[in-house]
């Protein structure tokens, strides 16, 4: 008995942040699965899918944001249950990698809870991820199976050259370990000055930071804060201070993740930044919201990656070779 | 070089409930080891052992309490960093075993979670397990390693047998599928009735239940209604009812895991019961505790077990051959 | 080089009960793939497909009946041809599950054979597994991989209410560990009063049960005695009794399974059941059958299954999701 | 809390063959740890432990003879209780390793049922092998870890060399592909000439052997004609014949594994050779002896070795660097 | 979002031979994959796709020859980089396995390299093998997937027959453990005499070689030495001497693998050979060829089996069964 | 039986570079294990330990040098040869690790070597890894299992200090993406002034650097270049022009992995530094060697390390808790 095989794209989210999940969904022209997903009075979760999945090609889309770890465990019950029901294909997309700053034991006898997402999602069922930006790109070797790892990249210097480029920029880096990615963003922007924020410790007293001091010349100039991701906020608040000190004709702080945990909003709000661009690979709920903060849509992207992983087409030229 | 080998007991404890470890270790006569654990700003967790850990033989109790998923990732990352840190062995003790309740599909397309629980410690690193009263035993085949399952039952009833011996006594199941558990208490309450309740439901509505039915005689005995845990009380405190309904002479609710999501100390507090008796698995704090509660610690069975896996002695002679 | 992919899917059978297999593959519309298979000299086992099976959705049937540790062995290595000679996908369909009552540690020093037939079969190269009336639900959660758990409940419940619907019915478990099939049974027949036989043991010497009593009330009806197999008859047969001696009008014995191992069948004859009605997921050779033996077919359901699994349709529509 | 670490060697045996595992044991000085096995009405097996195993260094001993399936299962299922009951490192010592025939596939679409076994044992817990003259030295590549693999040549060459080692000798491979092994025993009795059976098959009717030709010269030799196994003992005494009809002044038959399947007895019985010498690597049970027989005990080889493992010893010097 | 799957075949070249490959290639009428494949500085080997493969059912060819290392690494990070590059299935085509020779431990603490191999290729992604006549049956148990074994015999003795067929011939074996081979090649010419040398040790000296002895009757006729590969060349060419020595009307070697390390050529052209015949399974680069060498094309062998296996059709076939 | 249990320290090498293996087992005085280790004709190659390893807790040393892959498939090859030999646990020592570089996917369909070389060592029976200075600290996380990640920075601070200490520093990072290396450096040199090199690329032509540009102060300054390793010395050569351009007083480059892939050794001579210090992790042969080439030892670092292994001691106390 014979049949042509057919393939089926379907489209799952967990409950952490539905509204970009719609989005891709919509972009892609077809809707999310429905489910009853809940949490037991004890917390504990549940999900069950309201139609047959047997042998689709399911992405399963979460946020991993606040609370992460109910959602992250979310993510990993509905991957279960995916591979239980027979799906053929599981392609886990987390937009923000939760736990991807844990990539190494900075100090002996920590976890590297970065490995130890990418083995869990592997043991619950998934086959392949889909990503933006990681922390580090090494995170792409932690999962035993293909990683397709966008870049908000482009999105984001192409609002800020749209914006901006008819002034005098800088990139600067908050942090010398990550001087890679501003390099990046100076490539995109034809090649502007580089900078980056130098924490000088005090040498009698252990990890007290003295002073934050911009290496490299940013005076007269429109500084582009980068960084992967915005959490508290303090170390780029702090490189926005050292920007304007240092001359600066102004500061605009970019990043892909907007976690802004307590006490972001107010640090961004209350700091010299003009504008902070971030994308919605975490959701920004209204009370996080203010005036200075632009948040891009991830959603075509996401979308673009999983037509791309669907139809066998290409996700590395979504970056011209790059990814 | 040779070197006589030696093996190191060590006992970790999660943040979930301290309380019951402390006991642990002072019954062990050893201490915690002491460790940095803390969550970051957006909820990630953290942990770092402060003094080495190298070959040592691990025990890392938590308790799967609310919030459940919280405790269970930190669960999993102290598993990931003592077998980052040479840990020679390690025995995850789990008193409570989370999500146990979804031990199978009740419906298509759902998880199995309880399994996934099982995958996911040995992923991270587990080379055993210790528990307490599973939902089900089969939950011991979940885990592909050895599994020492400890059974609070001698503690329950001996307490109760103490208490109540005297009196006429029946052992009711508050639901049919549990029997087997109430057969248990029969047999070492020296054989005393036996009866269940049945829940009828009405035909023409899907899932209401009509009504429940004691089926066995429970007329004039104390009875003894028994589980395995007490999660919103609903059950039980309707099985009471029930039980007072026959004409039982009084009711005690006994059961190992207090999982006490509300409202069940409302419901506990307002029912027939004359007591409820559980362990210590999960923390019952000052806030759910109310008169009639009843706890016993399940520190000492768990001290015991411990001494035994380290010093290759017998867990299976703790309970006769049982277990 | 492009080209549409086509699936094919192929059934195969051990030798175990050929009569099923081919019942299957009738109502599939395919043939069986030819085979030859056989034991040397030393009882090795061996088998080679006649026909090239690359590529191919292969379900390979077994039934699980004596002997059945070489039925088991036949099995396995089927699997393992057919993972070398590149099916694409292996469905492994055991009508009973051998070894499912050693589904837990009931003492010490066990073994979980069940959870390690899961391992051997993934371990030979079993994709998925479909099986009958599980032992213990919990099962589904020993097989690394999607298992569909088909019921056989309809099947048997639709020929009892067809042939004694119109008279007073009861359903009665004869332990009180499997009331909870006994609960769907009177759930299917209309809710009809449930009961189940108590074994009370004595006290002065372990293990011996002293009597059956029936826990419930089942005078003037007619007592369906269900459970999911038949092995000795002994435990059903006494049930049987109990239940006459209770003033049962009459009693109908039945159960997925019929194992009937000796002396199965003489208690079966002499019993005071007034029929047996069972499923062929075990054969049920000549000198087994007797007057008061029913043998339903469970051939249409396996092929439901088997054409549900491979045109990606679905299984769990076929119990109204409850599978 | 630390101690001195002690290792705990500990015997089992499956019930195939208990009287060489007892042997053993007692060459040991420790006796087989007793344990409750047997099958159950419908041919499933049981095992249990009667007394503590955990932290044990376990061996393992079965002999793989008919019912070779249930045997095999058997000592699969004995691993799994080890596994689970904690034993700290376990060996299998098959002293035939059952489908070491089915060592590649023959044919296209034949199962490689030798590495299946190895992949049966290693999933159902076994850390390590113990085995006796393989059909095919690659089969220790089968299994993944360490094989102990011993060589019964010595006790069969230095029986036959005392016994007829003045007399003038060859040695004789009944199969082509099989001379390696007449090799070894030319090189330890001295370098003797040596020969082998070719079949020579019909070119018009396929896989018709029309004779068996004496390559080499036997003339007046006694002919040690020699294999791994015996089974039905067709090849070796056509082989036998073929020596005498060569003009051999007698036959020896000399060979590790006596699996003596029908008719092998009546066959050895009644062919022309002088003596047939085995081990006792399969038992041998009273119906199966016959005069000519000598049957040499394996059980100090498998002693030695096992004492090596457990001691940390050297199981290759036992063979001058040969295994 | 339904789809009509479709396969892509796409054939990969590692730098060890890229003329088979480009032959395979051609055959296949499809181009090789374009690449960047080159080693870095300090020797580590760098590739890198240079279009889309994802989704792709790849073969990956390379050739096992000097520096073998080397190529096998690059074959392993061929393998990798398409697994991370989404690849659907990833077949490796080794013409020549490498290492094949390591299949057994010949004494203690040896490494099994050839079963180190099938595990390494597993691990970096493969799902499946094409080889070519292996140096042991047994290897295609070492790789834990479909290995389709292909045998070049049909086209060596195609052409000996051809050539040399109207001459009285008899195929000798230079080793008598490889006398399996010699049996084939005397079945596919229609039943010629068979014969091999045996090597006389001597006593006195450990290991050393007396003399290489013609078993068998070779006078008077053409000698077809075979075996599956010449490395140096030595026991073939003493083998060819033995075979003049005792009469042979001349000699033609045939193996698969022109191996051919130094002092291969040499031997081979000062032999006493009338000619070599060899497939290109390895390359032999215009330094080694010499006149008396034939080489026969390997490629539309794998060309023909690549096809089949992307086809779902029948490798079996191919060889009447036989593989 | 009972035996107390000794572990058995053993300590392997390769033959990359034995001078390093000999220091090292000298420091911890315990010899080599003596082996026959070689080439075959064709490059495979072998390795066999001449005394027994059973049971021994073998750490097995390696230099990944030129010819790279030959010295890592040796690699393999002896962890292999002793997993299957019995060694109790297998460390592997790879004092520089190769491929490290290839830490993640640059651009699209690139392999991620490092991440491969860690599962094909796992595959080969690797239980842990001791290597130093990796490339990035994310690789810790791609072998599953403990990494003893040494670090070789207080070795070559101590020398700096010691030496240049009295003199004006200042840290330069040869490239935007190591800043964090020299901010380490900086910190242990006790804070002094940090700078980094920053190519400016042209934008009309994609990858051409057009200018080495130094960011921050070193005017007057002795240069510390610190990098991980030195292969072509490009970077790192045109890195110390820049710092002379800019003022520099001095030029020291240091490093601990002296790769010194031609032409570096010609660059260096002829380079500005007046000092080039590397460690030994990887060999320097004679003709590698040159006037301002310090090398300082990095064998008492891993014998310390080994010893802390062996004796469940702490290798994170040995760099104050940073590893």
């Amino acid at each position: 008995m014979k049949r042509t095989t057919e393939k089926n794209l379907m489209v799952f989210s967990g409950r952490a942040y539905p509204g970009l999940a719609e989005e891709v969904a919509e972009l892609l022209e077809c809707g999310l699965v429905p489910q009853d997903a809940r949490a037991f009075a004890n917390g504990e979760l549940y999900v069950r899918y309201e139609e047959s999945v047997r042998g689709c090609d399911a992405f399963v889309i979460q946020s991993h944001t606040a609370p992460i770890n109910e959602w992250i465990m979310e993510h990993l019950i509905m991957v279960d249950a995916l591979k239980r029901a027979s799906a053929k294909r599981i392609t886990v997309v987390m937009p923000f990698y939760g736990y991807a700053r844990q990539d190494k034991k900075h100090r002996g006898r920590e976890p590297i809870s970065a490995r130890l997402m990418a083995d869990l999602f592997k043991t619950a069922g998934a086959d392949r991820l889909i990503t933006v930006d990681l922390h580090a790109d090494q995170i792409q070797g932690f999962f035993d199976g293909p990683v397709d790892h966008l870049m908000a990249l482009p999105i984001l210097t192409d609002y800020v050259k749209e914006k901006y480029g008819d002034q005098p920029l800088a990139v600067v880096s908050p942090d010398a370990g990550r001087i890679k990615v501003a390099e990046r963003w100076s490539a995109r922007l034809g090649g502007v000055p580089l900078a980056f924020i130098h924490k000088t410790r005090r040498t009698d007293v252990a990890n007290e930071v003295v002073a934050n001091r911009v290496v490299g010349d940013v005076a007269g100039k429109i500084c582009i804060l980068t960084d992967d991701m915005i959490d508290t906020g303090g170390t780029i608040v702090k490189a926005a201070e050292a920007c304007v000190a240092a001359g600066a004709a102004g500061v605009i702080i970019a990043a892909t993740h907007p976690i802004l945990s307590d006490p972001a909003v107010d640090r961004l709000k209350n700091s010299s930044a003009i504008e902070v661009v971030v994308t919605n690979t975490l959701p920004v709920p209204a009370d996080k919201q203010f005036d200075k903060l632009t948040t891009l849509s991830i959603a075509p992207l996401i979308a673009r990656a999983i037509r791309e992983v669907f139809e066998d087409g290409s996700v590395t030229s979504m970056f011209d070779g790059h990814a």
